[in-house]
């Protein structure tokens, strides 16, 4: 099963090697990791994702709770949450081939960022499915590079505070 | 000085935690890092940025190419290159600050991608200065949480080929 975890964390020059390690210590995989700095000056945020046996992943999570640079971790599995991820697509497209990159790049809502003679680079963000569907169609042009951010994540701010919230609100 | 890194890599549970470990055991902090899968199947690519002494960086450089989990480092610093970044940004707005916030949003071309009756959270693509400008003209409303991907960089076709490409290529 897939996790998305969220790690704050003092961002000094341990940290990250003291969280990555707790996984492959345990022959864990990240599959995407995304991190700059956070909300607070000196912390940092982490989007994290990983996949594999329920225990275990949760062992993980209260092994990550215990580090001393760690402040807070989140398994967003279980609950709603907003989740998104940037790629940058660098695509071989002669001008002859331009028109129909241009066409899937704006039906994705994607921007071209970079044009070269052979070469198109576009930017486009969103979930993981719909960035993995943009990359299977723009397969038959040939891709060059590829640069993901792996996906960040926050909660949803209603379900958590829906019941209280709901009574004492109304809409201006 | 800053650095941007772009890193190929063998996607194993391994390879993460030797590649900040070679950071972290010179005393140097990642200031961000990306990744998620690359062009091809089994690999990585990783966006890192870091700042500091040339001659150390360019030290750990050498060393990240020696990894055997490592296919190919750029140090992005001395190319033109596209970067980006995206950031989920959770304010306190309730609805009387609503519309303020909105235009903010709409001048960075943001998005608003969740709602709750005290909060809104918006959804930023640019470069790392852009997303710093938001935030510091969010601030004043109360920013909740923030989740930022570090930023992801291509180098630019034109300038490497600008040469080669030149004399063969004619626009249709």
């Amino acid at each position: 099963m897939k996790h998305t975890i969220s790690v704050i964390f003092e961002h000094n020059f341990n940290a990250l090697s003291r969280i990555t390690g707790l996984f492959s210590g345990r022959g864990y995989r990240i599959d995407s990791i995304s991190f700059g700095p956070g909300e607070e000056e000196g912390l940092a945020r982490m989007t994290l994702t990983t996949h594999g046996d329920e225990h275990i992943i949760e062992q993980i999570t209260k092994h990550l709770n215990r580090l001393v640079d760690v402040i807070k971790v989140t398994d967003l599995t279980y609950v709603s949450y907003v989740e998104r991820e940037l790629a940058l697509i660098k695509i071989s497209a002669p001008p002859s081939r331009r028109p129909e990159v241009m066409q899937i790049a704006s039906i994705f809502r994607a921007n071209i960022v970079d044009i070269s003679p052979r070469t198109l680079t576009v930017e486009v963000t969103g979930k993981t499915d719909k960035i993995n569907a943009m990359l299977e169609l723009l397969r038959g042009f040939g891709i060059l590079e590829v640069a993901r951010t792996g996906c960040v994540a926050l909660q949803r701010e209603y379900q958590a505070k829906a019941s209280q919230e709901a009574t004492g609100i109304r809409l201006a």
